[in-house]
């Protein structure tokens, strides 16, 4: 593809040679001469300057000497993005269900819909038009698939989930099983029935092997954007704010909240009933055992402002490089 | 459903106007003008009492004005479970083996048990009546399901594992893979051979994704009552005692052993080959490096007991709000 | 078996009764009259000799009084996993593709290779021979699976990936999935395109229920013979190193790079764009922020070297058992 025919089709203005053909667009440290790359500041575009690139996508207000062809835009990430998007379409699935899936007759499947090889669908399920149910993909009774949603592989959807418009879930995911939750009797432990169920809201992405609990009672609840990694828990009753951002291995006990915007990083754990504010950001292997105020930045179990404990990390290794002389401190002290 | 019909099938002591409709029972936060409740203890049915629900379940010790009506019985939980599970029962499979499923000829199936679509049985498996294999389910070689257990969509079970009554293994749970053990051998690492298995006995549950893997020699085994949410890991000839429970995405390591009543928090690690004492419990993120005595409650890693663990925390918060008093301190006994 | 058999077939010396019948062999703790054990050093020999193990198999440097009958060798490690493998042979599936499996005309299958019940596979992808995949596997279009390489049941595996020769993805794992990474958008966060890959190199495992991302640009890769226990999260251009050992539930970030033989102990994490060194060792539950040094030895979050953290560890200790005396301390130093 020629560069100026890629700025016909998806805008900017063009500074240089666009006669240049592009075979690909990567990143600065994945270009050969073939490909466009793309720099989102001054720094970035000194590295793509010095790639092998042969075009760089950068934004309109970007000083630059244009060494290279240069493509100007108002945002180089989304540009970059639609540019991917067209030279790597997804192949989809063909409409319809395949003659090994099950349907139950009572559900109703759009025709532009896609139920794949070996899934099952359940009794008054409804899967809008777009949506792809990928090959031995579980759904229960009851559920709800919106628009152009994608279910990947061996993903298992239990009874009553409602899940909204673009959503993307990956392989091996397990949306609505029972929550944990016992109670002593008879010398045992019983079962809670979680009668509650979940609710994903549209253009949610939820990672490979991601658990979601079903509530209790109510609805275990992922809000409208909401990006969820790889191998997270989300326990009963959570509430996953709006584009809330959750990194692998993630674990949110019961009845969390985390409110619009949070951040938590890989591999924190949430304990149960705590609410984080709105744009919050809990950094990696943080433990929240109490509510955190909104925009705060926190780390440590039990977490602390960052700050806080950065201060607290250093004053133990001072501590413990000056361990001679405090122990004498404290002997003196005590003996007089 | 009439509060008096609902005192007439499940027992328990009616105080007040037993011709009022109940719909659902639900959690005091969530329970509507056409709800019952629940309550424990005198706290709780504060909670309740200002509720809109018209009926609150009680202990029969508990004092209450009666503004609502009452049901008083030995146990509200037990009570509110029984109902919930009458209220909600949970559609079972059909009984038989599904036409996509394959079951090896060698494999004995009660008549009442059932084999979902898309499930593979491996040989001299045995399923007892009333057990359930849902959708694209594997057993290997040798496997036997107790009497109504109930396997998820989509779960892994690999040859020689044997599972007792009332479990129940939650979609994508994968049961008796392989140990972690290699020896290095010719430049790299040759795999031990594990020819253990898996035994889990009567009514443990399982979470979603969890993995149990097998025993290198002899068994893994997960006693009764044991009860372990999902993405836990539990390696190779672990014991876990009765009636232990493991919260989200814990991990233990090789050999581990858990006695009976043992609580594991979120996220909590155990290095291999230490015992939990009996009762014992691991808060969140708890890291276990050494044997723990039984009945502590420990804390951090490594773990120590918690009230030491917060004593430590609250210690080091002091001195980095002290700190520059103490690095003058140390300087100056540094120079006399 | 005779141990005289044993060693015809094994090779080894034999001390002893050699027309003895051994019926398995087993870890010192589970062998029995009729078993075989096997020691590496002195000490373990001494538990060997006390078990009722009727045959030991031994190094051939040991000391020892042959009070039983002994098969001495170069590695009885090596010893013993051939005699376990020969004595515990894996049922392989039938060759060819079963008849409920979904190939697409464009795959290449080899003719020794299986593909198993309700398994898929796309578009231009090959299967070499002797390679295995079980039920309800899902193979993306232009995989490529290497010789005898082994997928287990409801293992999902994305499009372009390519696993090398001897190679096993225990069930459930997710190989491909794409990567965690977006940008601010309109109001929300867009999803960057994962256009790269994954590769799995010869003779690596992969442990159940275990992710590994696909790249953005470029490859994820795994090296010759590393091993990934279970529930491990592997992000998005990571370079797992050659021999490398990530025990259970560790993750790495984005563009983590794990140079050759690096040891993660369970639930380790590590931030994007760090690197570890060769033959590093991340000790249980640590966090590393920062490039680690090659062989050393990590513990904490932050990490620092194990020994530094055991002193601050125990400093702190110290200081909270004497922190009366250190408030006192500071007090009147602020006052004087």
């Amino acid at each position: 593809m020629r560069i100026s025919e890629i700025v016909e089709r998806f805008g900017g203005e063009l500074e240089g040679d666009g006669s240049l053909e592009v075979r690909g667009i990567k990143g600065v440290e994945f270009a050969g001469p073939d490909d466009a790359t793309f720099a989102l500041d001054e720094k970035l575009l000194t590295s793509a300057e010095a790639s092998p690139a042969c075009c760089v996508i950068v934004s309109r207000g970007v000083r630059c000497s244009p060494a290279k062809t240069l493509i100007r835009c108002d945002s180089p990430n989304r540009y970059a993005a639609d540019l991917l998007e067209f030279l790597h379409p997804t192949p989809a699935l063909e409409p319809g269900v395949h003659a090994s899936a099950l349907v139950d007759e009572s559900a109703e499947v759009a025709e532009t819909a896609s139920v794949g090889p070996h899934a099952t669908v359940g009794r008054n399920c409804s899967i809008a038009s777009g949506a792809q149910l990928m090959s031995c993909v579980s759904l229960g009774d009851d559920c709800a698939i919106g628009e152009d949603t994608v279910i990947h592989p061996n993903v298992t959807v239990y009874s009553h989930t409602r899940i909204g418009a673009r959503v993307i879930i990956h392989a091996g995911a397990v949306i609505g099983a029972d929550g944990f939750g016992y109670f002593p009797d008879a010398g045992g432990l019983r079962k809670w029935p979680h009668v509650g169920n979940v609710v994903i809201e549209d253009d949610v992405e939820i990672g490979a092997n991601t658990c979601i609990d079903r509530a209790k009672f109510g609805t275990t609840l992922i809000e409208r954007g909401a990006k969820i990694d790889n191998l997270v828990q989300v326990a009963h009753n959570c509430r996953v704010g709006r584009g809330a951002i959750l990194a692998g291995q993630t674990g949110l006990s019961g009845s969390v909240v985390l409110e619009e915007g949070v951040t938590c990083a890989g591999q924190v754990g949430i304990v149960d009933h705590v609410t984080i504010g709105r744009g919050a950001t809990l950094t990696a292997q943080t433990g929240a055992i109490a509510d955190i105020a909104p925009g705060a930045v926190e780390f440590g179990m039990p977490s602390k402002p960052r700050r806080r404990a950065l201060q607290e990390a250093a004053m133990l290794g001072f501590l413990a490089e000056n361990r001679k002389t405090l122990r004498k401190l404290i002997r003196s002290a005590d003996r007089g």
